[in-house]
C-alpha cells in the first residue's frame, strides 16, 4: 500500500462459524482478508486474539503501521449494544457475554471501532453494493434457516427503538403450522429454510401414501432431514412434489412480501439466502401473491429480486459498518 | 401584527366537507382562521377561489400583505401530486381532477406553496404537537370510518415509494369478514368505525337471537346502522353487547399493532379517530393482543396511546406542512 493516510477502513465479521477479518481502501473492495473459525465453545477470549493478530499481521504484510486505520467495523448476530460497542450473548456466540469489542479494539488500534448486527449491515450492504443498488426505499430479507429482514427508508437504514426493527420472521400467518421464532405459523415457521423443510416432510408422506412418486422418499425412508436445497435439487429435475413444496413457500413468503408492500411501500425487495439459489422458482409463487394481495401501485413499484452479494456479503456488511453505515 | 418579516406561515386544510384556511407565526398556534363548506359537487373552482380570498381577507384585517408569507400547506387526500403540487381527484373530492394546487397559490401569493396527503400531514402533526411528542419512531393510525396509518422513521416522516407508506388499512387479517379497503377480512374491514358496525349488526343480530337484553336492539329493530359511536355509548353504560363488541374490534386492532410493533419496533403508536372517544375500552384488548403476539422487548417499548390534538388536527397538519413538514 502506497499511501499512508489514515484511510484504511477494517472490517471484522464474527459469525458463530467462522471470523473473517479484511482490509479495504475502496469497499466493497478487499485488500487484505484472514479468516479463522470462531469456536464459540472455546469462549470469546481466543477469538478476540485472533483478531487482533489477524489485523496486525495484514498491516504488517500491507508494510503500514494503525495510524493508517481510519475506522473498524464489527458485525456479529444480535443482541449487542451498538452504542456501548458491546455483544451480548448472541444465540450463535453464547459464551460471548456482554464482550465490549468496541473497547478492546479501539484500545488496540487507536482508531474508532463501531458495531452493528449483521442483518442490518447486511441490508445495508446490499443496498449499496449488490442487489439493492439504486433504491431508496428496500427491504432486505434473509431467508435461511430462519427469516429475518433489514429496512431502508429515504436511503437510510432504519434500526427501530430496540435496534430490532423488520422482524417479520415473527409476524402470524396462521393460527397453527410449523414453528419459527418459537411462534407456530410464523412467517418464519412457513418461509423459511427450516419451514420448507417441515412442510416437505409433510408433503413427502402424503405423496409416499398416494403412492406419488417423489425423488425426496429415499431422504424420508432414510429419516434424514430433508433440507432446502434437496428440494431445490429435486425441483430443478423436475420433481412435482419439490415443485409444490416450493410453490407452497413461495406463496406463503408472498404473503409476507404483500405486508411489506402495503406498509413500507418499497421500491425494492431483495432476497437472501434460499431466493439465491432458487430463484424464480421461489419468487414466481410470490410475485403473484404479492399482485393478487397487496395494493396495486405499490406492487406495481415494488421489484423483488434475489441478492447478489452471495458468499461475500459478510464482508461487505462488515465494511459498511466501518464506512460509518 | 407588528412584524412585517417574512416569516407568516398559511396552513390550508381540505377536506371533503369542510376547508379551512389559516395563518399562524409559531404553529401550533393560530393567529387567524377562515372556515367554510367545500361542496365538492360544485367543483374545485368556487372553493379555490374561497380559499384566494379568505387568505387575501385574513392578511388584510391583520394589517400585512402577501410579502410576509413565508410558506403555505396544503393538506387535503390523496392521490395526488406531491412534486409537482397537483390535487388528483381525492374520493372525497371526486370533482378535484388534476387540480394544480400548488402553481394556483404560489401564482396567487408569491411564496412557495408545499402539498400533502393529510394521514402523513397529520401523523408529524401528532408527532410535533400531540401523542407522539418526544417520540423518535411513531406510527400515527386514524381510525374512522377507514384505518390509515402514517409512519415516522427516525424523527422524519416515511413517506415510501408512491406516497402511499402505512396502508394498514389493507392488510389481510382473515380470509373472509368484513369488509373493508375493498377487500373482506382486511384489517379495515375489521379494525375501524365502518368494521366495527358490521360486527356490531350480527353481535345484535345474535344477541336479539338469544334474548340477551341490548342498547342496541332499538336501533337494529328500527333498521337504522349502528355507528361506533351508538356502540361506545352504550359501553360506557354497562351494555354487555356493546362491550363484547369493543373487545373484539379492540383485539383485532391489536393484530394490526403487534404487525407494526413486530415490523418497525417504535416507541409510540398513537390513535386517532375512535381511539380518542373510546380510550381504554378499545385500546386495553388491543394492548394485551400486543403483549401476547409481539416481540417481547419492542412490545415493553412501544406505548399505544390515543392521539391528542382532537378537532384541531387538521389545521396542525397544514402548518407542519407550511412549516416543510
Amino acid at each position: 500500500m502506497q499511501n499512508s493516510e489514515k484511510k484504511l477502513l477494517v472490517g471484522i465479521d464474527i459469525g458463530g462459524t467462522k471470523t473473517a477479518v479484511l482490509l479495504s481502501l475502496a469497499p466493497p473492495v478487499v485488500i487484505a482478508r484472514k479468516e479463522f473459525p470462531t469456536r464459540p465453545a472455546q469462549g470469546p477470549d481466543r477469538a478476540v486474539g485472533l483478531i487482533k493478530s489477524g489485523i496486525h499481521e495484514m498491516l504488517a504484510e500491507q508494510g503500514v503501521d494503525i495510524s493508517t486505520i481510519a475506522r473498524l467495523g464489527v458485525s456479529c448476530g444480535g443482541p449487542l449494544d451498538r452504542i456501548k460497542g458491546i455483544i451480548q450473548r448472541p444465540p450463535n456466540l453464547s459464551t460471548w457475554d456482554d464482550v465490549p469489542i468496541k473497547a478492546i479494539l479501539e484500545n488496540e488500534f487507536k482508531a474508532e471501532c463501531l458495531i452493528e448486527n449483521d442483518a442490518n449491515a447486511g441490508a445495508v450492504a446490499e443496498h449499496r453494493f449488490g442487489g439493492g443498488k439504486g433504491s431508496t426505499n428496500m427491504v432486505f430479507l434473509t431467508m435461511g434457516t430462519g427469516l429475518g429482514a433489514g429496512v431502508i427508508t429515504d436511503g437510510r437504514l432504519y434500526r427501530g427503538s430496540n435496534d430490532l426493527a423488520g422482524e417479520v420472521g415473527h409476524l402470524r400467518l396462521t393460527k397453527t403450522g410449523p414453528m419459527g421464532h418459537n411462534k407456530k405459523g410464523s412467517a418464519e415457521g412457513w418461509a423459511s429454510g427450516g419451514g420448507m423443510a417441515q412442510v416437505a416432510q409433510e408433503a413427502v408422506a402424503a405423496a409416499l401414501k398416494k403412492k406419488r412418486p417423489t425423488l425426496l422418499s429415499k431422504l424420508y425412508k432414510a429419516g434424514g432431514p430433508i433440507t432446502a436445497k434437496d428440494i431445490g435439487t429435486a425441483a430443478k429435475r423436475g420433481d412435482k412434489v419439490a415443485l409444490e413444496v416450493l410453490e407452497a413457500t413461495g406463496e406463503k413468503l408472498g404473503i409476507v412480501l404483500a405486508i411489506l408492500v402495503d406498509l413500507l411501500n418499497p421500491d425494492r425487495i431483495v432476497i437472501g439466502g434460499l431466493a439465491m439459489r432458487l430463484g424464480d422458482l421461489l419468487l414466481e409463487p410470490a410475485r403473484r401473491v404479492i399482485r393478487r394481495e397487496a395494493l396495486e401501485l405499490p406492487a406495481q413499484t415494488c421489484q423483488v429480486v434475489p441478492a447478489e452479494l452471495g458468499e461475500s456479503i459478510g464482508d461487505a456488511a462488515a465494511l459498511c459498518i466501518a464506512m460509518g453505515i
